[in-house]
């Protein structure tokens, strides 16, 4: 590293025309790498982001800049955690210090930032996809002379549809250029055959492989870190008729010792570090995912039958623990989560518990095996949904907003939304004691808030706070108890009783609760899901059976993708804060629709 | 075929217990093969059915009755249309006239029916993940004594599950038999890289292929219609401490000569037949699949950007004669309905219309891929979904009931539901005309009813009939306009006066829909999907910005699976025929809800 902190990035700047940067000779280019992994190293450190995938890129992404043309080809990121590189290539440098922010740069490619951005998905796997649609589209309509080039790591190969799309792809034999960022890591080191089979390769590339098998060309194995060589192979492989890959090795976090040297996952994504030591900025405080880490560690103790499954994402999802204490129950299988729930549903079958820990984004990947999988044959799998509701700066596609929503069209399918740590302990441990029919538990990417007493238990519904007169039901989903207390008190200083439920296990809405909500002239439901499809839309129906029901106001997500920004801001910005919650009592209160 | 088709399947009836069909000669043997497709033969020209994928298997499954305890080890066929011989091996001969009948047999396995039957879902490239699940399990819990045997296509290899599962599965090294029972088809012959490569093998099978370098053990290509030589390979696979796959080439139809010559798809489901000639049985009508068939070969005519993807199911979907006509603009992409979509997004990026033909139930396989890589890049892909709502025979696995629920989750995503071909021509027009975000088309697996004119039309939404008085409004969803009607006319003569409208575009629900229920006194609607999240579920939400909103009952499908029947007698159960409509009518305007 001689570039310094302070020191101004002179050759990126100046690449802004890419004529310069086809010009640059091997020293400059070097000069390049150092440059663009200087700015990496100061803004995520700052910013926190995605930093070891993109260390690991820079000569690649150089490469890929002085052989392809990122305007007229198209550079397909597969996940896009790899694209600062290229967006620093792209004109968007002294955007860069707002990575992740509020109305600043997103973290994955965006289309509204430049028309070298293609996919803005995130959601691994999808690549070789888009690329087979798009070299299709360019033959039919005469632009063939367009190229389309798609980054995809080795974990993506992990995920069915990389395979999907390779049966076609190999078949077509139309020119693409497929760059296999092989780095040996998903977050962890990549699990399974594949990448035995990869690890088999960068030793002895002779003779037919996976994808040589599968009517692709291969090229490799090319040294990551060497723009020269990699170049090469690009150029070789654009003169394919048909499509070729390059099988490039990587080192993950390369050029920043502590993220070459954490071997979790190379420093896959981090939060605001200190650069010199690498450790966090400031202290995290406990999180739902450190809290359920505990537990299911310690229901494993206790149940030898419990086991679980990850998509490739064993500590994010806090299974660390489990699996050093249990390794033989805790299976890593891949970026892979059709197969992780039809797998845990073969577990279930063969008389174990299996709990299947998934950020709440990434189910809407197995919706299909939820229901035909694991509910059609009734079986227990719990699933563990983290990073549910609104979820930050990783942008629209980590929201999870549609859980709820999916979850309550499965038949036979129970959801738990704990609203602190005690009731994430508790909540689970039912969860994993249910014989019959799958469960599932959501909590958010934040710090766990401090536990919140009930006064009275009803059925599973936890009476937080009780009015003196049945005016107003508050009905919270999981951590939207503490805005919805909050509010109610604010309220009741303005006259207006509001009483504050927990229903706990939030669908299908407990009967206790229709009976409780159907007292109350005005009924609010308060859940960071889509409006439509959680528990307001399910609390609602039950109550048609009663008669003359009170209207029930639901505050939630709108039918739209929420832009990047803190969970904070988003969850004010629709109202899911303290203020929002009493302004919607105070607006329904006044609408002449409630009775008075 | 030398058993006659009145003479008693006496060697069938005798396998009861399994020593029986251990000791039998290969005469017996061959003996027994002609007795179970001569009952194949016999019910299921008579019931409809899946035909050449069971008359496919009969030697293969005689071989896996040998070979292992299918009540103490676990086959898992995939899919499970080929379970029909199984069935007649495991004790189902005498009820097997019923098949697929309400009350009858399932057409897949089911485990109410024997303990020797494991997976009911009905969908496909799923075997593999179960078995990983079953073998683990058994291991963990002392029972490795038990094989796993999975039973699975060529076709299914096409659908990218079931690489997640050879990844992991390679990689444990735990024995398991994995029988590819290779036909070259899917329901058309298999597409793409993997089966050229399955091909090669069959020719010349010696060295590295796909599943030795994935860390499988090989054995093949063995003859399908040969039991020695199959059991043989069972024996040795079963030997091996890893996994091991058997490649058994078979032909699909086997035995039939009208299957074996049909080009289509080997009749790999049917109707009732003629069993001579092999026609159908009855005349079909005119089905929606052939009005959509017929106006998109129509369309692509005119549209050269027009293209259409399916998978693996080009003619069931009625893409056959557009891709005849277009065959460079149709694209069978395998059993993959991930890729579909996505390669669908890509195809959109590059500037063309994809149309995505798809059977309702297989479009939960890409949730995520319709909201990430459709739906947040806002591209203009239409769905059309076949077999949308009640389906009939096929069972819990194949009715279409989750679609517009599902729909109704995606941002910027339009729905329609055509109720007569008019109907379905004109909104697909629309459809394909929309150049911003995707679209849908929704329709059932029946005989289209004649057109049902429009007496108005407000916005999108067709009045179809005008009561004199502004009492009831009944919204009908795609073709339960027609029993909507009825309903309407018996009500009428009662002296309720009902108003039936059809929004045409159901989801997000139209805003005439809105400000035209506000103003009656009771509003009903009536959808052949879940209850929750349909066109009931969005009305009832938009009329929450109405002041004194008119009370909304749902008539739809409960929220639990629906077991085989017909089409017409399974709306009959769930209140969605004239009667059932007229007496909710009825019911809610005697509950004391309604405003006099």
């Amino acid at each position: 590293m001689t570039a310094t902190a302070s020191g101004a990035p002179r050759l990126l700047n100046s690449v802004l025309r890419r004529q310069r940067l086809a010009r640059m000779d091997k020293g400059q280019l070097d000069t390049l790498a150092q440059e663009i992994r200087e700015v990496l190293l100061e803004t995520v450190c700052a910013t926190g982001g995605h930093l070891g995938s993109n260390l690991g890129v820079v000569e690649l992404t150089i490469a890929l800049h002085r052989v392809f043309d990122p305007g007229r080809d198209r550079i397909v990121f597969d996940v896009g955690h790899q694209c600062y590189p290229h967006k620093l290539l792209t004109g968007r440098l002294s955007r860069f210090g707002r990575l992740r922010k509020a109305g600043g740069l997103s973290g994955y490619p965006a289309r509204g930032e430049s028309e070298t951005d293609v996919v803005e998905n995130s959601h691994a796997s999808t690549a070789l996809s888009y690329a087979d649609g798009l070299t299709t589209a360019f033959a039919l309509r005469g632009q063939a002379d367009r190229r389309v080039v798609v980054v995809i790591g080795d974990g993506a190969l992990t995920g069915g549809m990389s395979w999907e799309a390779i049966n076609t792809i190999g078949a077509a034999a139309r020119p693409m250029v497929v760059v296999l960022n092989d780095n040996g890591r998903s977050y962890a080191p990549t699990v399974g055959s594949i990448s035995t089979h990869l690890r088999a390769l960068r030793g002895h590339a002779a003779g037919a492989n996976v994808f040589t098998n599968l009517g692709f060309a291969y090229f490799g194995p090319v040294d990551g870190h060497d723009v020269t060589e990699i170049e090469h192979a690009f150029r070789q492989a654009s003169t394919m008729d048909r499509p070729a890959l390059v099988h490039v090795v990587t080192v993950k976090g390369k050029g920043y010792p502590p993220a070459e040297a954490d071997d979790v996952d190379h420093m896959h994504t981090v939060g605001a570090l200190n650069r010199v030591t690498g450790t966090p900025a400031t202290g995290q405080g406990r999180t739902w995912t450190s809290v359920f880490a505990h537990e299911i560690r310690t229901l494993g103790a206790e149940r030898p039958d419990l086991v679980c499954l990850s998509a490739a994402m064993i500590t994010p999802t806090g299974l660390a623990d489990f699996a050093r204490a249990f390794p033989g129950r805790a299976f890593d299988v891949g970026i892979a989560e059709q197969h992780a729930v039809t797998r845990a549903a073969g577990l279930a079958m063969g008389g174990l518990h299996p709990v299947v820990a998934i950020y709440s984004t990434f189910l809407n990947r197995a919706v299909d095996q939820l229901l035909m999988d694991v509910a059609l044959h009734r079986l227990p799998v719990t699933f563990v949904l983290d990073r549910a509701g609104v979820t930050g700066p990783d942008g629209p596609s980590h929201h999870g907003v549609w859980d709820l929503s999916v979850l309550g069209l499965v038949p036979g399918l129970r959801v738990a939304a704990p609203r602190d740590p005690a009731g994430l302990r508790a909540l689970l441990r039912e969860a994993v004691s249910v014989t019959e029919g799958p469960t599932a538990v959501r909590f958010p990417k934040t710090t766990a808030s401090h536990d919140i007493p009930a006064r009275q238990r009803i059925g599973p519904v936890d009476v937080l706070r009780s009015a003196s007169a049945d005016d107003v039901l508050l009905v919270a989903v999981g951590p939207l108890a503490a805005p919805c207390l909050e509010a109610a008190e604010r309220l009741g200083g303005r006259g207006v009783g509001v009483t504050v439920v927990d229903p706990r296990w939030v669908l299908p809405v407990p009967a206790e609760l229709t009976d409780l909500a159907a007292r109350y002239r005005l009924v609010v439901t308060v859940e960071d899901n889509l409006v439509t499809g959680g528990v307001g839309t399910h609390l609602r129906q039950a109550l048609d059976v009663h008669p003359a029901p009170p209207p029930v106001r639901g505050i939630a997500i709108p039918p739209r993708f929420l832009a990047h920004g803190s969970r904070d801001g988003l969850l004010r910005e629709h109202g899911l804060d303290a203020d929002g919650i009493a302004g919607a009592v105070l607006r329904a209160l006044s609408s002449g629709e409630v009775a008075p």
